[in-house]
């Protein structure tokens, strides 16, 4: 491919990705008063991966870290965003859109560059690597900080109690020691401050199985954010 | 330091660098309809320098141009914006508050970090380095992109003309001779295609040598997008 031809397509991607500014998420920014935006989103957890790399194992590599946070949410422009109680079919057609909207959008880049930053994207979704579990401990503790400093955010809007946070902090810890101790500490101050409800009293053991592993069902489709909080096990 | 002190100061400096979400630009986003926040700003510029990697001289580090553009704006959380045709006094002024607030804002941070990102910061203000170099001609791009992409955006807003256009695009130039042989020819189309006015006739040669002199320091402090353009020769 002529030199050209490769820094045209890499123009359309450029100006193509600019749409992401307009993807909005569910946390409302503290001190702005608008939603956030996936693009200025993918910026914090950018910065975020620099000023925290310490704290990822030995090992990790913050540039490709820092690269997979900035193209995670990329898919969005096409897919949009996942409502939080989506059920399981609704969560399986919005695989299925990501995967289209990958196969478009990095598809405008050249052939060679787009393999890369398509592997890149596969393998923050896949959650398997250190440096991906790092980027995604980052995109899972970002909303909880929002949410913090807005005193509640969307964990008030939704009804979403302390054990649902915690169960979501196990994504953190896997990514970061440190970090998921500093979550955990966030949820219990966030409770003992009353902006998080604790969690609801255990169901009787009499109940109803089938409620159970409903409930179960729905506490995994939790979302702190948007959709990239759910966990592709596979890309 | 304790571990657990540097990691205070650290999300201390995470919280606070959002609200760089809050500062908006003078650019008007394409199919969005409002301005673009320097935010999301800096996340275009990062995945512009992942996107446009090959175009940068060799031995350029693409990691640290990215680190650089996704810090290179903090400043304007304290420092603001300089008006587009700020004074000389004023634009000292500014470069002032930039500093006092960098001073702030890398402070946050433990200290041998917060001397690293400020290094960073002053690398690319003084656009001595190959890095610094392209992540000033990336900065430098983007606004004329958004300007394209909106049929004229500042420079018909602020009546700038194509020889002004030009005279920045040598910054581009200097940092990727590919990309600022592209910017040029973007330059000319914009003109074939009436979003950019021409140049004006040059003025007789009995004119005012004064206003001349004027007219040149005023082109000088052109900016496309916000006072990020201005060349910082010393940091």
């Amino acid at each position: 491919m002529e030199p050209m031809e490769r820094l045209d397509k890499q123009m359309r991607f450029v100006s193509g990705i600019g749409e992401l500014k307009g993807v909005l998420r569910q946390t409302v920014l503290a001190g702005i008063g608008r939603p956030e935006n996936s693009a200025e989103h993918s910026w914090h957890l950018a910065m975020m991966a620099l000023a925290l790399a310490e704290h990822a194992p030995a090992g990790t590599d913050i540039s490709r870290v820092v690269a997979m946070v900035l193209m995670h949410d990329l898919v969005e422009i096409d897919a949009g965003d996942l409502f939080l109680y989506a059920s399981e079919e609704q969560q399986r057609q919005q695989e299925i859109a990501e995967r289209a909207a990958a196969d478009r959008i990095f598809g405008l880049l050249p052939s060679d560059q787009a393999a890369r930053f398509r592997a890149l994207w596969d393998e923050f979704n896949a959650r398997q690597s250190a440096d991906a579990r790092f980027a995604r401990a980052i995109d899972r503790l970002q909303p909880m900080l929002e949410n913090l400093a807005v005193g509640g955010g969307t964990w008030q809007r939704h009804g979403i109690t302390a054990d649902q946070v915690l169960a979501k902090v196990a994504l953190i810890e896997d990514g970061s020691a440190t970090l998921g101790q500093m979550a955990r500490r966030l949820v219990l101050d966030a409770v003992a401050a009353g902006i998080l409800a604790p969690a609801p009293d255990p169901a009787p053991a009499d109940s109803d199985p089938g409620a159970a592993a409903e409930s179960a069902r729905e506490e995994q489709q939790l979302d702190d954010g948007d959709q990239a909080d759910r966990d592709h096990d596979q890309p």
